[in-house]
């Protein structure tokens, strides 16, 4: 069946929350309490094939972008995935510049977020319809397929068609040796699973053991607490990782500019092979004023920037040195294709922010666009792991020896089990029918 | 009935839509067919008093900001005026600050405007308690307690409490010359009621004669448009209404960067006093090369920045000369004092953003307490004004001679008639359940 005769018929959206907040897994210096969520949504075809797709949420509120997505649905019913696909930055822009929609963002916050989900999901069906994991369509497209894919409106400034074209073009030279190497042996990981902000001490010990047993070598601590506390969680991982592994802070953006300088530089015995969210997402300039004043700590944000403005002007302002994308805050696969090749351009190396709910699932395929690409290389990139929920997956991570093996599963990876989404959906799943407290309800529309 | 006394019990919130698409009112280069809307909202009390807000929205995906604000009400309900305003900053964390919630943004998009909109509401209530007109209360609010009400997190960088209470009390001095000043003279503005993208020709003639004879000094028109048009129709205004009176363009961020400066420059003829959003909102250092490229010709943006970090960085970069401050798209009267110190302490004059629905009615309040206790002058600022919803207020703006008369009435001037609530709620109010065509009804939860 080619790609004209599959047409999307309707698109069936799902308000998903697992109760991670029981474990304070996911826990940080400003998320006290996550439920991973998500905001999911599956295109039904008349071709027997679905495009999976969703956008990550902490649990409340996910019911707005479940919203939004069944606001923007209307973009997608009817459309064939060639019409779709053969214009891509036309139909992200329909999405995006829906024009009393907008008004809501534009391109931030909830129907942006609503907007990435359903991209997510027309790249999973396509995929499916090739046959191909993400990452090898991505990668086997030609380049004018790419360029034709992003809206170069509003970084036309700092990115060319022209010129994204010829780095493209430029990377098909040993694309198929990079291909066998990736498959062979998979992409650089760093794990974050060890050091959430509500562990005790004496657990964030045994996982650390446990993570080098398993052969990591990279390790993210939460840090933004008491400075007395972060330094000696940070001295306990240092002790059990020793000082030829990485060790990355995270500090999701708990301090003002002026105290995150102070409390950088705190922390530099650690020697942290960077430093993650040290402010305010949204402050570029912040940002490029740390990292002048902590050198040689490198700066790392990203999943909390809005949209490609924010990424390309973090680029422009020298305010980071690792550039975090996140495969669904911004609008889908195009958007980050975008944010990809400026990174490329400003020569900052891309560590996709990942954990939540699928988002290791779905990065990996950037991350192996990018190798094969677009930067083509791994040198100071990682992919973050964060070792939960994994287990609701079609097609879960395949995560040994600290790095990524990609799948070869038609697809984007998104797709979650039947019946975990009967399980959590919220509140009628059979989970949230058997464990609603109070608080939870309260959010119930 | 002291302020311990009222408490609030309970959050009332509607979906409210003005059918404006009808006639292209509020039509610009980007936003085409707006139904100006709000998300609607009423605190019950124990006293007898209401507190009413609003944040303004475009008809479509309102639905979101309401059932935002039907969230935060829980920090809201059985809490006393007293209890909010003793705390004022503290009050308005927990709005933003919500763990879960705070994902969806942090700080701008859907839950910020409902943040936005609730926050207002208690201003209302707290100057309806006083007895004074919003303007008022703050000019006369000690400037302790205006320090209070400000969250200096993020900006703690640019503006310090110690010397935000200096410039306080600084402002002390003649503020009584000030305040009858303003009763007597009124503050200066601007219509932007001639120049809507979607008007002929001969509208826009007959509509700057009206204005002149109603007293205007102040014009925009709405640009961005095919480049002759857009100067056709500027020297149609100019002529109209000659070169002693000002002229604004607003180009409603069609443009790219480079774009924006070519079509700045193609436009120098006409002399506007500012150009206004010429790029995405996002852009801080596209705004900054924008400004040096263009100058003289002065720029302006602020009605779609999402928070104070971004006005931060506006004026750090030196992006802006007029700051157009927005009553309800950041999290209301608390955020737009920090920007308004920031706006002064860079010496950079606010133009507030009106219009829409009620925006006219609330800034007014804003601008005053600017002339009263920050900048101490009304040089180079003048209030937006568009002539339009103003008869569903219940204590309209008054403005005669092109200039601003505060209102006397108790509260922060955002209350609509009942009746036109009735009318206009969305999608069961009589209006709407007359008139609701498909496209409409396609939003409708």
């Amino acid at each position: 069946m080619s790609r004209s005769d599959i047409r999307i018929t309707s698109v069936k959206t799902i308000d998903l929350r697992f109760p991670t907040s029981r474990e304070s897994i996911g826990s940080d210096a400003v998320n006290k309490d996550p439920d991973y969520s998500a905001a999911y949504c599956i295109l039904e075809t008349n071709a027997g094939l679905e495009g999976h797709g969703l956008t990550f949420t902490l649990g409340r509120g996910t019911e707005l972008c479940v919203l939004a997505m069944d606001y923007l649905s209307r973009y997608l019913v009817d459309k064939s995935l060639d019409e779709i696909t053969a214009n891509f930055a036309a139909f992200s822009r329909t999405l995006t510049e829906d024009s009393q929609f907008r008004w809501l963002g534009p391109e931030k916050g909830v129907i942006h977020m609503a907007a990435g989900g359903l991209i997510n999901a027309v790249w999973d069906l396509y995929a499916k319809a090739e046959r191909k994991p993400l990452w090898l369509l991505l990668a086997e497209l030609e380049p004018e397929q790419i360029v034709s894919a992003i809206d170069f409106r509003y970084i036309d400034d700092v990115l060319h068609p022209a010129e994204t074209l010829e780095v493209l073009r430029g990377r098909k030279t040993e694309q198929k040796q990079r291909i066998a190497d990736l498959r062979e042996n998979g992409y650089p990981a760093y794990t974050t699973s060890v050091g959430w902000y509500g562990f005790s001490d004496e657990k964030i010990i045994r996982l650390c053991h446990e993570a080098l047993a398993e052969g990591w070598t990279n390790f993210k601590l939460k840090v933004g607490g008491d400075p007395k506390d972060d330094l000696r969680r940070g001295r306990l991982v240092r002790q059990e990782i020793g000082w030829e592994n990485h060790l990355m802070v995270d500090a999701n953006q708990k301090w003002g500019v002026d105290e995150a300088i102070e409390r950088t530089l705190e922390l530099a015995e650690l020697k942290p092979w960077w430093m993650e969210e040290p402010t305010n997402p949204d402050d570029i300039l912040g940002h490029a004023r740390i990292r002048r004043e902590v050198r040689p700590i490198r700066i790392a944000t990203g999943e909390h920037c809005q949209n490609k403005v924010v990424f390309k002007q973090l680029l422009q302002a020298e305010a980071i040195d690792v550039c975090q994308i996140d495969c669904c805050r911004v609008a889908g696969v195009n958007e980050n294709l975008a944010i990809l090749l400026m990174a490329q351009k400003f020569g900052v190396p891309v560590c996709p922010h990942a954990g939540g709910v699928g988002l290791c699932e779905q990065v990996q395929h950037l991350s192996g666009f990018d190798y094969l690409s677009v930067s083509a290389t791994m040198q100071d990139r990682v992919i973050e792991y964060v070792g939960h929920l994994h287990e609701h997956f079609v097609t879960p991570v395949s995560v040994r020896n600290g790095r990524y093996y990609l799948p070869e599963t038609p697809g984007y990876s998104i797709e979650i089990k039947p019946e975990s989404l009967a399980t959590y959906a919220f509140p009628n799943g059979d989970y949230w029918k058997a464990n609603l407290v109070q608080e939870d309800a309260a959010s119930v529309r």
